[in-house]
């Protein structure tokens, strides 16, 4: 069955390729307001093919007034495959991360530009590609075979760039129509690609930003020089006792929670080869971080902490002689299982306000909480599933690994809708999300086309029952 | 005779200030190319009143081509004192820094607005004020005595405020144009306000950029956080090394050259009082900077390393969950008399380097050297003539003291052209130069139309050979 549907697919490669650059064209941007509209654009065009397709419920999902960012998610269902069959939850996103630094790219980031067999665009790897590329399975299923070897729900969030903060009032809303076995993601995991690896993990995260002030206005630094304090100075002294020099964080109760890394653990991040001179290569950059972990652990199965911006004074053109009084940064923390974003939140913070000076006031702006770490069990139908269909399709058993970054999604459904998850994206590692020229390999739209529909006959196979139902919180 | 003309002066002052005003409304921001315009309407404003009140030989004064960035200065000339009267250089600039942060001005920051006593304005302070009472004094020497007392060089310049790099070759191409006994500056200086104060020095300047990298590009902080450096990071603990707690400086040669602080100046420092929780009480700061000096010692007698500006990474609204890989910072010095810029900011710069560790590259980009500290001889007859002047107009003889800042003109014009300056500004130390909100007092206005008058009669009473001849270099 899923070998007709992935020829028809083959056959449709031109047109799904079209669609996705449409898709692309929406620079749907959800972290700034003043996108607004290319969220809108890239909404009602997913609606439209959510329709077309034959989907049924098509329609946003938005939060409560009050709990939402005003970014719903889209959602449409097909649900003809019975009761016995389980509910498959399929999960992608459409906003993206924004472009800037805009000069570093090679060609316009909402341009999708095809060089190389790759389509550089923002969003193009993350996650428009295998977000469209799940779409147009369950199209293909319905279109060759009149309908899905399992009930279907696809959930296409707008806030994931943003870390989700209205989905759990979204989900709340929604129970009911959100309800199924388990949830299928298109964001995150290798299902692309020469090596096969299940990825049934992924670290959690939070945020944090802050000002710091340490006089009422900027001054004359020739007035001033040598007896006031200087905001970026001190912001420079308060960042630098965060880590250490081999990048491991100082912070205080920051690893509450942490078990050691087990040898099981250990074992199974050996168990997908990571060439490390070539992955620092491909950066361009020097080896470096914790030395009593390898860095396939530093970067899965450890906790980071992350200055991701850092500003303040003059920084136009020429020079400006200013003895500035405020500084600003913003943190995201990476977590591992065990981690409480809201305790790791409040350990960054007392750190940094145990550090401060008297004479430097810290002014903190964040939502507290965040997602924790996920993991999938080792005896998940999902694993056997997805293990099955790389096994075939690759000629050997998947390593299992874990996403270094953050699925929100998978752990709010597990929490609020007692649903686990599988990330089965198509997105390979060095496609430079969330920097510029980003790109998305062709190659990876059409093994894409071939695996979705592997995947979803596979579950087909399960019954309902084999799916476990976890408890809700 | 200074009587008359201040009398006279002081009939003018509504058109005098009017006359500011529109000076004023150029914006004349030196360092950005984005206001050349403003730079163009302020010179050709002053150049049209100096040909209005008589001045002779007005022009735009440039650098040779290749040696100018294109702000030239503004001169005029009257010499009919004959050759037995000194010729004293009037100095002024009308060139001025940059408004931003724009949202903190409670006006429109070109567009002069007088609250209580106080006219807002960029510039206004620093130094246009000043600058226009200079110029309205040779006015009314002119208008009332068809005459002044001294011969008269008036010498405007266009890139104070970006370190005045095309002075030296254009005071090299038109040495005998700028020939003078002696300079009178409008900038710098405390002559106006109730505590007369005489500056006789002020500190060096020299000003070093740097980027650095620590990867070819950024990166998804969920990808490779914890496993590579951060640019962010390695900025912050960089900076962080440039000082100690209490503000010193711990960068290795940085005093070469540097005699430790004697008595007699730290008689002289003491000379004038400071409150000193006042002083910090203006700027809603806490008492900060090594203990081992007076906050007057610590701003105008010792050096120091400023972070101007610092940024990088992703500063935009929302977060970002970047790993960037450059950050950039710019840095001033202020030097006192014994340092030599061009070492000052090799021994920076070897410092930052020594910190840097593997993986993290620095790109350095300034101008090698600077401005040395001036300091102003104790037997010079501009000091004899300015304290007559100052203890006449306030009854008691001024205390000497000496400006944080930096007026370049006045080393360069030491070392270029033999001649000695003494900074006769109006502009009041909590003016806010160089912040939001800067002003200038009317009374100081007024202030000055009385005591300008009075030093030209006082330097006018002197011969020419009564002030030394330098060597020059």
């Amino acid at each position: 069955m899923s070998e007709r549907v992935a020829e028809y697919l083959a056959g449709q490669r031109e047109a799904i390729l079209e669609r996705l650059r449409t898709l692309i064209r929406f620079p749907s941007v959800s972290t700034d307001p003043a996108f607004a509209e290319g969220m809108r654009g890239a909404r009602d065009f997913l609606l439209d093919r959510l329709r077309a397709i034959g989907l049924t419920d098509v329609r946003l999902l938005d939060a409560p007034k009050g709990d939402s960012i005003g970014q719903p998610a889209i959602f449409g269902a097909w649900t003809g495959a019975g009761p016995d069959r389980p509910t498959i939850m399929i999960y992608g996103h459409y906003d993206v991360q924004p472009a800037d630094p805009l000069e570093l790219w090679h060609s316009p980031p909402f341009e999708p530009t095809i060089r190389d067999g790759r389509l550089y665009a923002r969003g193009a790897s993350d996650v428009k590609g295998s977000t469209l590329v799940a779409v147009e399975t369950v199209a293909g299923f319905l279109a060759v075979e009149g309908g899905c070897p399992v009930n279907v729900k696809l959930f296409l969030e707008g806030e994931e760039e943003v870390g989700s903060p209205s989905l759990p009032a979204l989900i709340e809303a929604n129970r009911g129509l959100l309800a199924a076995d388990a949830m299928l993601s298109a964001d995150g995991g290798g299902a692309a690609g020469p090596l096969p690896a299940l990825n049934i993990g992924c670290r959690g995260t939070c945020a944090l930003q802050f000002s710091l002030r340490t006089a009422r206005k900027d001054a004359h630094s020739g007035k001033v020089g040598g007896a006031m304090r200087n905001a970026l100075h001190e912001m420079a002294r308060l960042l630098a006792t965060l880590h250490d020099d081999q990048g491991r964080v100082l912070v205080q109760g920051f690893e509450a929670g942490v078990p050691p890394l087990s040898n099981a653990l250990r074992t199974e991040a050996a168990s997908l080869p990571l060439d490390e001179a070539a992955w620092y290569a491909e950066f361009g950059a020097e080896p470096f971080g914790d030395p009593a972990y390898t860095v396939r652990e530093r970067t899965t199965m450890r906790p980071t902490v992350e200055v991701n911006g850092m500003w303040g004074g003059y920084t136009a053109e020429g020079s400006k002689t200013v003895t500035p009084c405020e500084a600003h940064a913003k943190l995201t923390m990476r977590l591992v299982p065990g981690q409480d974003p809201a305790a790791v939140q409040a350990a960054v913070r007392a750190h940094l306000e145990r550090h401060a000076p008297r004479g430097v006031a810290l002014e903190f702006h964040y939502r507290p909480g965040g997602t924790r770490a996920f993991t999938l069990a080792a005896d998940h139908p999902l694993r056997a599933a997805a293990g099955a269909v790389l096994e075939r399709e690759k000629g050997a058993a998947p390593a299992v690994t874990r996403l270094g970054g953050t699925v929100p999604i998978t752990t709010l459904f597990q929490e609020r809708l007692g649903i686990d998850s599988l990330m089965f994206g198509l997105a390979s590692p060095d496609e430079d999300a969330h920097a510029p020229n980003e790109f998305f390999r062709l190659s990876s739209l059409e093994e894409g086309l071939r695996l979705w529909p592997m995947i979803l006959t596979e579950l087909g196979r399960m019954r309902a029952a084999d799916f476990p139902k976890r408890a809700v919180a």
